[in-house]
């Protein structure tokens, strides 16, 4: 197809697709004469993709080509977990924590096996430092909850992960799910907090 | 104490409180003398609650005085709810979403007693969109998932509120669940999403 029915198909303006191309995201169509490039059914696949990960994921460009490298690559899919977490997270510097933060973070996440760097061991901390300066009280019984609930989640990423048929379109999967759930666990919690409190509180 | 007390004893520099102050995040102290000002207990709590939902929670100085307002206010908590929902969510606008996507998040949403506004069901219905637009597979078990984990942690975040003594506690409670709680499940997911990688394919 050509770029024009590239951008209807996808309804990602012509200017954007173009962007894409620049920006190394989106792979050169074939030649089809000096001046005009065909598009297959994987560009397709591939604009909807960087649009998800951009405007819904809310990546920056650079970020988006980086889980793109990924899923291009043929990393071991932990690896491919690794690169697109630490993507998705902010870099947080171990010595702006407290040690008592981390322990407490280590607690919460008990028999997990956890590399001490990753990404979320560190943000986990961060929350649990920002908490407890805050004055809430003891908040185990919440983080604990918010354990339980984090496994259940990654529990039903790796199922999807599982489902797919061969390594690039789990890798695909691995990218999708950790940049979309963050946002679909948060849209869901908020539908939740209403109905829980419209239960418990009337209304 | 004194403004100096005040930075040293929340870790916050003199300038971005004064910050806050002049941005009306935080009341004035009380005039110990023309030139001087004096500090209690609640301004610590308030400097480190600001701290919080900006630095960690990501928001911004509007959004930050929206919340701060409504813990002030002797708004209901269910509305106090929906100020924080509100705040922390992205608008959107429901005329891009397609119907479908929409009735897709209605059906993982099915018997909660929800708002047809309340900003996490539009959220949901443009990951769902999101997920089904890059062509993964139906995503109805995963999302099934993730409700489930989501009504957890909204019972969690209303046993943290509940466990809270009066109106004003419970109402900074609402704020700061809400603010929080997207960052520790999405720094948790990413330690269980490693753990469960490496008990599922080794490493």
């Amino acid at each position: 197809m050509k770029m024009r029915e590239l951008s209807s198909t996808t309804g990602v303006p012509v200017g954007t697709i173009k962007f894409y191309l620049r920006e190394g995201l989106l792979p050169s169509g074939e030649l089809s004469s000096p001046n005009q490039a065909s598009y297959g059914d994987e560009h397709v696949r591939r604009v909807r993709l960087i649009r998800g990960v951009v405007e819904v994921g809310g990546l920056s460009i650079a970020a988006a080509r980086r889980v793109i490298e990924a899923i291009d690559s043929d990393l071991p899919l932990a690896e491919t977990f690794e690169v697109a977490q630490h993507t998705v997270s902010e870099q947080i510097d171990e010595s702006s924590l407290d040690i008592r933060s981390l322990e407490r973070a280590d607690a919460v996440m008990a028999g997990w096996r956890v590399h001490p760097q990753n990404p979320g061991r560190l943000a986990a901390a961060r929350v649990i430092q920002t908490f407890e300066a805050v004055g809430q009280r003891d908040g185990a019984p919440w983080y604990a909850s918010y354990a339980r609930a984090a496994l259940a989640a990654a529990e039903a990423d790796l199922d999807e992960i599982d489902a797919r048929p061969d390594r690039a379109a789990k890798a695909e999967t691995v990218v999708v799910g950790t940049v979309l759930g963050d946002a679909l666990f948060a849209a869901l919690r908020r539908a939740a907090q209403e109905h829980v409190t419209s239960l418990r509180y009337g209304g």
